[in-house]
């Protein structure tokens, strides 16, 4: 549902260019430079990127509400009063000063074993001597790009503030090409359009999918981060935000007369967008700079402006490759309700075990036991189970409050029992909270349900917040709501469980910190292939947008693509190759991932699915072979535990041949690479499943020129030979 | 503040007087009629007392909000969408059934050891054929009243529903007098003003008092229940609710021209009433009905529409009485704050122990044993401290989320030995959770709190809701506040601690079904002595209102009258007399009973000190002498564990001359009666501390004559001679 169209707020700037980099921060290999300078008062930045300019001034700062009286300085009169809401102009230099980083981390999981973050840093402050107040504006320029924020020192005349919106500009230099979804405070699911700036107005309603469990977009030229552009000149901008915390998430709206992108929070149910109390800083507002996009894969400019893991032994925080009962319901084959007897559930005063079972549910004790069975055979971590607990019948679209408790399992599903089995088996059960949007609910019932968790040696939650949010009014990307997915995090990591919540917020690198957050959804996955399909070029820029912050349980591995075949009814057809899903595992990082598909698919290629066996979820080191937004993604990366290396490549708009180097490998050694490559005939409309495996024996020297269709691609594993 | 006044609606009546008494039910004593009929399908019922119209023909039922898409029935077109939205136009009668019902059941505590449920009921079953939904309104008559609910059965056509109003009429039958408070969404704090029905809207702005921490009005003919009114010709009718549990609280709104009220819940931050689930119904609209005022204070209409307890083992809920630092800090002598040197705080990160103690904290280890000396020297049960905990340099006003973690003490507070102490010396510490009106923060934390507490032996809480509510825009007597006031009251049952809840909701007698509910304040409590004072006739007319439907938490027993002695700077003045505040443990009845002043105070006047260490708090029975709303309160009450009775007698609007009959006492014996009365020349600007206790030997035989002064009274304790 669209609840509100509001139209673009055009920010009028009177003032002349300002004087060109008053106060200058260039990257360590001098490839970016930013300017900062006051115009009358008015903050603006702008950024060069080898000596071309790709951020024309821009504006920065915040505007206030103004219920809060201690901070309205209504006594100096009706002017001040109103200039007192004014964190965007007024200012004054108070100093500057500088400094630099260069150092390594060690993060618990990811795409490289050290991450590198260096940068030269600018921290100018500036007061406002009317109102006794201080703001500062930090800079940091890296070699891939630049970051900023707005820091709060405390100070008695700025102590509590409510924002009213962030005003942090993004003066774009050209009607550049922009990889963008709608902007929207409920959902990020939706396929990527790919326009010039100036065509985003035309498109934007085509593009909006009314369809989603909630949609809330706000501008016709609303749109989310991160946002991937690029210039006529080649050049590579990605914006996005790092480390939100305490603070709602930021959209950008343009204003499609200037190519400006000014910040768009998200507003909370009284439409105020953020209760900050000083000392306090906002996210990092980030852009990726580049003329090689391959760059915008490398970045880890999100992370390294998150803070160091909080959690001090991490020793239980691991890597986790799980199957599922969730496809058959997706596709519509089994249901996540035990019985079609009731269409209203109180929870406690339904009695299931006096209700029908309706035949199709799917978490029950015998298909549960055979999933633990295919993943131990198969070398699984766990099983995830979705519909195991009371409620499902009733669970969406009422603004329910107590929706589930989280705690009390169908009687087909004996959880202690299934529990056992699957701990004597070597594998561990997945946990499945679904909060139906209701959060005060959730909270209450958190700390029971992760007892319940630790308990029984569950050690990983998939959550979920689908549909409208409880408190009713609030959004997804709230900054209430935000609060919410972090305190989750934190209690989750009292009781050593690892999350990956969807529904939730885009992530913005707190992985960082919350290593246990190891997945997140916050994108169009490929539950939607069940409902509709995704575009062909939707893995292809994923990396490019949604990646960034984070990674996405996207569930691939889909091997049995006419979904009539053992669902009938459901004529979705998925537009892709068993090659191009096995690629997925490669380009599209997670510490988290799934082998969506039945077991009976997966034991009809074995073959085939011998590379989701063997693909690693850690890695030692990545090497971005090809990339173009949307059209290509090629990766190589090192297994971190042996000197294994996987390659993954997916094709986007137009079928491809891709050439690569192996020069990655060790000098001198030999390889046996396995090549899971489309046949000759495969298609995607109804040849996704002919595919090829070959074996060649490999070097650093060696090349491979190999195919991929439009949707699909190619995966290598490459073993070093004994 | 004042965040809106809404025009009263008008409900426009098109349609002729109802038929007369189509269906009919009388109380068990005939005196009451009351009468329901069906006129064009819209419900209606009025009632008589003794032959005469109380209650004019009033319309009944609720209208719903459209957002529900599964009940609109918008398929069959707009005008069944539109009638879709009435459940108060439209029915049939189906069928109606009777029944009757007369019970004692026995109260954990209470004014009487036994109370007596007997009543005739109607159960009105009403069907919209077009929309193939029911209705059900349930009608109970006792001898001192009338109630009514909604009953929603389980329907697939009346699933969930969003109340946009309920449409509940009281039509009155003339320009009654009324004893009322405004209506308002936040607080309950006020002084009652009595006028005619049709004064209301004129004095109303001038009742309203925006200096309350937090305040919302809705109309200028909006008034709180209870509601107290009287005839010309001497009939007292008490409008009030019972058992509002999953429901908004209930205003009544006055049509000023049809001296009609109609009820008016309080919404939601989206504007929103009420959400439901069926099967359910609404709380009991209940009308007290009588000729003699002393049955307003002997109706248990409030308690009997409640379920039974839900506790099964209540043998841990016991009555306090209770001394607590607290009155020096409502006067200023003291303050709950350990520093003045910190104007914000974040929890956690501020160092106390850095900090300069500024010399006024009252919560301090010297103080506390002070109070846990005098409490275990006077026999009181517990001693509350407030400011104990960290945070209240900054707890107000900024809409903090993280305000209180209510178990951290602050550095002068001993939180292990002081309650060690207490315990030695047989005392109890009470537990203060000020939450700020943070509901959110307060139920991520409640676990942890109460655990403090039962591990610490702490069994009784006073929480408080003061100032705007967080999640913002909430009110404070809205469903979703509701709802978390019976979360926090079954979540200290859990831990067997007893809740002594200010700020909340108005009681409804929910306290039978969680006999744990030991305390509310939701009105003017003696606080207001110290910050400007009540009305004189303040305690003559809470009995009527306010203590219709539970305990009130007065914390009377002041015996400085002139604060300015103690607290230089606090010229408040409070007019009333030592005996007058002595009378309140009798006439005002709660089950947790404080001595509020200061021991010092206390010291000075141990003779009449007296009185508050014998009175009782749990109660065989009570007799009701004397009653007329805002002019007097007698009341006599016999110990449950002893022979000896304890009388109270208030005045209100003047000066008086009680005489009363001590018939209630048991014929032939003999007894001790102390009489503490104001002195001749007392009065309540400077001479409320003159005083005057006698002794006298009093039989069932004999008649007392006593003076009391406006806004004082006197207290009077039996005891049989051996």
């Amino acid at each position: 549902m669209i609840r509100e169209i509001l139209l673009a707020a055009t920010l009028s700037i009177s003032c002349a260019v300002p004087v060109y980099g008053a106060e200058v921060v260039t990257s360590p290999d001098g490839d970016i430079r930013l300017s900062f300078d006051l115009e009358k008062g008015n903050p603006f930045y702008s950024v060069d990127f080898k000596g071309k300019q790709v951020i024309a001034p821009s504006r920065m700062g915040l505007e206030l509400y103004s219920e809060n009286g201690r901070n309205t300085f209504s006594s100096q009169g009706e002017k001040a009063a109103a200039d007192a809401l004014k964190l965007c102009s007024g200012f004054e230099l108070a100093n500057t000063t500088r400094d630099s980083l260069s150092e390594t981390w060690t993060p618990v999981w990811g795409e490289e074993a050290e991450i590198l973050n260096k940068y030269n840093s600018m921290i100018v402050r500036l007061k406002q001597p009317q109102f006794d107040r201080v703001m500062n504006i930090e800079f940091r320029v890296f070699d891939d790009g630049i970051a900023f924020r707005y820091e709060f020192p405390a100070q008695p005349h700025l102590n509590y503030f409510v924002i009213k919106e962030e005003m942090s500009q993004f003066a774009m230099t050209g009607d550049h090409w922009a990889y963008w979804i709608p902007g929207d405070y409920d959902t990020q699911e939706y396929n990527y359009t790919k326009s010039r700036l100036s065509e985003i107005r035309g498109l934007f309603p085509s593009k909006v999918n009314p369809d989603n469990a909630s949609t809330t977009v706000f501008s016709p030229t609303g749109v989310q981060t991160s946002l991937q552009l690029k210039t006529d000149d080649g050049i590579y901008l990605n914006i996005h935000e790092a480390a939100c915390i305490n603070y709602p998430t930021m959209h950008l709206n343009l204003n499609d007369t200037t190519m400006t992108f000014t910040s768009w929070l998200t507003p909370d149910n009284q439409g105020r967008k953020g209760y900050m109390q000083t000392p306090c800083a906002t996210p990092w507002r980030t852009v990726i700079i580049t003329d090689d996009a391959r760059d915008i894969l490398a970045s880890r400019i999100a992370y390294n402006l998150n803070e160091p893991s909080k959690i001090e032994d991490t020793s239980w925080i691991k890597p986790v490759k799980y199957i599922g009962v969730w496809w058959e319901m997706i596709t519509g084959k089994s249901s996540w309700n035990y019985t079609d007897d009731v269409f209203s559930v109180k929870l406690g005063e339904t009695d299931y075990s006096k209700t029908k079972p309706n035949g199709r549910h799917g978490a029950n004790n015998e298909k549960v036991r055979r999933y633990i069975d295919f993943a131990a055979e198969h070398g699984f971590d766990q099983v995830l189970v979705e519909g195991w607990n009371e409620g499902w019948e009733d669970w969406f679209g009422q603004s329910k409050d107590y929706v589930f408790d989280f705690v009390t399992p169908y009687p087909d599903f004996d959880f202690k029992a299934l529990n056992d089995y699957a701990h004597s088996k070597g594998v561990k059960l997945m946990m499945h909270h679904e909060t139906s949007g209701s959060v005060r609910n959730y909270e209450r019932h958190l700390d029971k349900a992760y007892k319940l968790m630790a308990d029984n040696g569950y050690n990983s939650v998939k959550s979920g917040y689908v549909g409208n949010i409880i408190p009713r009014g609030e959004y997804h990307y709230s900054q209430w709501l935000n609060n919410h997915y972090l305190y989750a995090i934190q209690k989750a990591a009292d009781n050593r469980i690892m999350v990956n919540a969807h529904e939730a917020s885009r992530p913005t690198g707190v992985a960082r910190t919350y290593p246990n957050w190891i997945g997140n959804e916050s994108a169009r996955g490929t539950e939607y292939q069940a409902m509709g399909g995704n575009d062909k070029w939707h893995t292809s820029i994923l990396p490019f947008t949604r990646l960034q912050g984070g990674p996405m349980d996207y569930t691939p591995g889909i091997f049995e693509f006419d979904l009539s075949k053992f669902t009938p009814g459901n004529n979705s057809k998925i537009a892709s190759t068993i090659p191009g899903q096995l690629a997925l595992y490669v380009t599209m990082y997670s510490p988290l991932q799934m082998a969506a598909d039945l077991p009976e698919h997966y034991e009809q290629h074995l073959d085939a699915f011998q590379f989701i066996k063997d693909v690693p979820l850690e890695w030692e080191r990545s090497v971005y072979l090809e990339a173009e937004p949307m059209e290509y993604v090629t990766i190589a990366r090192k297994d971190k535990n042996s000197d294994e290396w996987y390659v993954g490549s997916t094709a986007g708009t137009a079928d491809r041949k891709s050439t690569i180097s192996l020069s990655f490998l060790e000098p001198g050694r030999k390889y046996d690479a396995t090549i899971y490559a489309e046949a000759p005939d495969a298609n995607t409309v109804d040849g996704q499943q002919r595919y090829k495996i070959t074996h060649k024996t490999v070097t650093s020297k060696s090349k491979l020129t190999l195919n991929a269709l439009a949707g699909g691609g190619y995966a290598i594993s490459i073993k070093p030979l004994k």
